[in-house]
């Protein structure tokens, strides 16, 4: 039996257009951090809108491309987070890519209905403008004020 | 003399738009993480592009604001990194946007040159496709890999 290194980032990095690795043995390389988690950005597939940071242990990675809706790890609650569930607002996944140190994510989603918790379209709303920071955007009418 | 209770995110949550608060009340209201820290997407403010993740402690978003380029606090160094100092690839500030629950700011930046430190436009070139990771973007040619 031929033993092989494990994968490392640095692997991935240095490789051509077009290389493929297993998806498991990346994710075995992936500097997940004290609490197991990495950081999660959705992104509006189309219109380039930054929704949210959120977070991901490998559980909710899995379930998240297993199932193709966004599903995080709430550090408030400690449990896993299937965004939409209640609220509707649900993100369905276009495509997850990793960073190159891969201790982020970035999800390209279609987001139903407001993505920030506060009934907004995304949850950055507080430009900092001028020495002072300012309320941007409001909430969506109608929408239910959970996530 | 008129004692207000300190400032919460929640006040700037439930606040109409076009409200604004005075930066240094924000910046004592948010949650810093145990090092001190908060998250930083860095996003090409005319294309959309997300380039990057990073992070920055006060001074480092202070020093952002204060200068219009992008600083961000390295956590493998733990020093103040002025992105593109070495390299030249600059990321002039157009915008900063705290989250609703200020443990993230996203960077609406003018990039110089490629935002990640392989020399690739953005981050985020590790695409999971059908139980695989396929690198999806080459280095820029003739750039300089220190970021």
């Amino acid at each position: 039996m031929i033993r092989r290194p494990p994968l490392s980032l640095l692997d991935l990095e240095a490789a051509p257009l077009g290389s493929r690795w297993a998806l498991t043995a990346v994710l075995d390389a992936l500097p997940w951090n004290s609490d197991g988690l990495i950081a999660a950005i959705a992104q509006q597939h189309d219109s380039g809108e930054v929704l949210m940071l959120a977070w991901m242990n490998r559980q909710a990675l899995g379930e998240t491309l297993a199932s193709g809706q966004a599903c995080y790890w709430s550090r408030s609650r400690r449990c896993l987070w299937r965004k939409g569930e209640s609220s509707g607002h649900r993100q369905r996944l276009i495509e997850a890519r990793l960073d190159c140190d891969g201790d982020a994510v970035l999800l390209l989603v279609d987001q139903q209905g407001p993505a920030c918790h506060t009934g907004r379209p995304n949850c950055f709303y507080n430009a900092i403008r001028d020495g002072a920071v300012e309320v941007i955007s409001s909430p969506l009418k109608d929408s239910r004020h959970d996530s």
